[in-house]
């Protein structure tokens, strides 16, 4: 495996700066180039040498062996055909939560073999630069999807990349990707937000209380803190699939408030116990 | 000061065992007693030297300078009169989740100057007497309930037991001591269940995919783990509060579901602004 490449990343945030440090660090790039639409962002990740160099976007693609699109969902419809556009053999791909009208559209695009959409499945809920951290992929999973429509060379280099951040991999195809991140990641974002939104509207009055709030609470509002720049598009591509789950929830949520109406106290418990089986799945 | 008091704590599972790990660590306790129905639960506590000595409740009230009650909240209306009525002049607290009902109860017992009302606001998703784990309060609040009902004596002992562990004390009537843990506690459990619920219902036939599932799909639905034994008994006590709560997230969820059924996407980013005031909030 030949190391020491160039790699540019387009869109300085938390994955694209994040995946930059990793990728750095292991060796597997040599250099990595910054390009943002906020020149503030190129300046903070050239700051702490996160990239090595910011250009524009042209010349980036250019001189580079990998583009990383690190985008918002929404801007990645419009810079990705453009990589492509100005695309030889490099390698181009995606990090994006959603896949499947990303990859509609750019499924007749002449250089759709050289880009591969992959999703590494890691975050937290702080975004832009000031939020790239070490390490945050490691042993973590990244989804490939419709690898048959990536060159077969294009998606061993990615492998590859990924591999090198200790990263395991999943193929999915990109409808199953998206609706299983609904379930896994979307749900769960909606639900701290409405959470947030439910307790702040009440203890408008009364800051002090949240003084009280346990651990508890501050697991499951932490994702409240996500960026609406980061997340309204997700919504808006994964909006059908994230609408089958929210009504999901929101009839287990029903269920409960029919539980508690009835005083139904014995099949409450006996769905807290089938809740609990989570425990088997999650890992910590 | 006086330290090196005698202490039993009657309900040996993460509450109180963490309890005692503490406040026999910080020499507030010279000796802790231990009271549980369950033996197994007692002989761990021996085991782990979490207690000095098991002993039947009658010849560990008699002995002791304070008791603490850490039972599940349903048992609590059982143990507190029975303990307060093996009660000289010793201080007997609870730690309960739940108070207006409890506080009811005992409203007429001739000990109620006795008995302080309080709750440690701090816990896990774990239970028993194998989670406990010393300074799980530390910098943590303990909420006092209508002190009022409490003698001077006993308050200022079980204040002076909690600063031992420093811990912050406020004080809140039940009522809206039951209210606000119904929107900072309570609530998040209810959601958390929901969540896994939801996703396990529909991710049944496949297991693998709970390996993609990044941090914060584990931080939404960590308190799933949570056991019926302990939160049943809580959300049958806080009843009408939570239900009052659920109403008000199951609205702000169907206020999501709608905007997303409408596309009204600039809504839904407001909204998503405004949760992220939780920001300032939240410690972390």
């Amino acid at each position: 495996m030949k190391k020491g490449h160039t790699i540019t990343v387009v869109g300085l945030g938390l994955i694209g700066g994040s995946m930059a440090i990793d990728l750095k660090e292991n060796g597997f790039a040599a250099k990595i180039i910054g390009v943002d639409t906020n020149s503030d962002s190129e300046d903070k990740a050239l700051r702490r040498r996160i990239i090595d160099e910011a250009m524009p976007l042209e010349k980036a693609v250019a001189v580079s062996d990998f583009i990383i699109v690190a985008t918002p969902v929404d801007a990645m419809k419009k810079v990705l055909p453009a990589v492509l556009d100005l695309t030889d053999e490099q390698v181009v791909l995606d990090v994006g939560s959603t896949k499947e009208t990303l990859l509609e559209s750019l499924r007749n695009h002449k250089k759709r073999g050289r880009y591969v959409a992959t999703h590494p499945m890691a975050g937290t809920e702080f975004s832009g630069i000031e939020a790239a951290v070490p390490n945050l992929f490691t042993h973590k999973y990244t989804v490939i999807c419709d690898a048959a429509d990536s060159d077969a060379d294009a998606l061993e280099k990615t492998e590859n990349l990924y591999a090198s951040m200790q990263m395991h991999i999943a193929r999915l195809n990109a409808k199953a990707h998206d609706v299983h991140t609904a379930y896994i990641s979307h749900i769960s974002h909606i639900s701290s937000f409405a959470l947030a939104l439910t307790v702040l509207e009440k203890e408008a009055d009364e800051e002090k209380i949240f003084e009280l709030a346990s651990s508890g609470f501050g697991s499951t509002v932490r994702l409240a803190k996500s960026s609406p720049d980061m997340w309204v598009p997700i919504f808006r591509q994964n909006r059908d699939n994230v609408l089958d789950v929210l009504d999901e929830h929101i009839n287990t949520l029903s269920r409960f408030r029919s539980l508690l109406i009835k005083k139904d106290f014995d099949t409450f418990y006996r769905l807290i116990e089938e809740a609990n089986s989570i425990k088997k799945i999650l890992k910590s």
